[in-house]
């Protein structure tokens, strides 16, 4: 059978979610825990990874197994070999040809920044800690002049070796509650460090450090040094995968 | 002068709130920062302790202080001493009769309840994983009953040691967000472990496996086994103190 999970992890102490040599990453423990649920070798796929210090709360991840353990069962016995910071939230049988990566449609990120003068523990390694004061009328207004489909060359890493770097924005909602504001990104797909150049941008727009075009114009330029800086991993979240 | 603090801090990694021989206590890490950035002793009052693995995000606490550091310099520099899970928020000048704990006139704890079937390391350490199914609306009936000034000894922790048990609750609040469940409590004070008991009754009432009643009978038979178990520390954050 093809197994779907959902998967949720802080991110904090792996080096990402791909498996790499030398590194801990969530796909790595993972894997080892599916194994040892299913008495089986596993191989898994994965909607797309994430970086370095990034959490999920809705990755989705797929393996085939012939296992006898009963779907019901699968999350909570996966669980029982994880990690604290790894967490199977649901598992279901899915049809054969489901690809994690392949099938998916969409995506939906969050990206959470404490912005007060002090730092507080609580958002600690959870949140981008920023002091300055912020007019998020005009961070959604700069960030509505980028929304479509796009070259987005300019809000990509260095160290991305992708050559077709357009990609679709459907929507990014930016909300402030007290101290807290909340960046929701919407689209197909999105490049290495994408989300978290347009947010660095976009706060030091909403300082009023850089004018409220400069998302538009690093686009139109296609030039990773006319936008602003990234901001950290810890403060995005994967929230779901839409298939 | 006499400063006043608001602190906040994650409970985790501290043998609560209250100095104690070899343990690592908030309060110490605390006195010894505050001692560092205004270059004195300082003996500091707080508002009330809490226990091992409580959280806090609106501790107040003060002390008294002839130190040459500006009060609006005041907060940062006592950061700059404290590790990363205990944070001042803020720092005023007050009054010099201020005390902390004396002239506090009521507190806001919340509890929150991560109320799914498998665990979520979003949550780990920072709420009470409960798998059960729960009638919130049952929930806010039965805690409404005990609504008002009473004899609390029910619930209490066992090993506490003060005489007058007499307290006042003023409002329970009872709120259901997709997977969070979250208690917020407002009193005067409240007794050791006393939010942990009645949090952990309400759940057995919620998902029906204690009679609607059992809070109100237990506070009337003043019988701690006449109510439920007590909710773990790493829900239980120390929201606010009203003066």
């Amino acid at each position: 059978m093809n197994v779907a999970l959902k998967v949720a992890y802080m991110g904090t102490n792996y080096h990402g979610f791909q498996m790499q040599p030398n590194c801990i990453t969530v796909e790595e423990e993972l894997t080892k825990a599916i194994s040892k649920a299913t008495m089986q070798e596993v191989k898994i796929f994965y909607s797309g990874r994430t970086d370095t210090g990034v959490h999920a709360q809705g990755q989705i991840v797929n393996f085939h197994t012939n296992t006898s353990v009963k779907i019901e069962n699968m999350a909570r016995l996966i669980n029982f070999y994880l990690p604290s910071d790894i967490s199977v939230l649901d598992a279901w049988e899915i049809d054969d040809d489901f690809h994690a990566r392949f099938s998916a449609k969409g995506k939906h990120y969050k990206y959470l920044v404490y912005n007060s003068f002090q730092r507080n523990p609580m958002y600690f390694d959870r949140a981008m800690h920023y002091t300055y004061k912020v007019d998020v009328e005009i961070m959604q207004k700069a960030v509505n002049k980028i929304i479509g489909e796009h070259d987005f060359k300019a809000f990509m890493g260095r160290y991305a070796v992708v050559k077709d770097t357009i990609r679709r924005i459907d929507r990014i909602d930016i909300n402030k509650d007290e101290d807290i504001i909340e960046f929701d990104f919407y689209g197909k797909s999105f490049l290495k460090n994408m989300v978290r150049i347009i947010v660095g941008t976009t706060l030091e727009i909403g300082r009023g450090r850089l004018p409220e075009d400069t998302l538009l114009e690093a686009m139109n330029a296609k030039e990773r040094i006319k936008a602003g800086p990234t901001a950290p991993g810890c403060g995005l979240y994967l929230m779901e995968i839409f298939y």
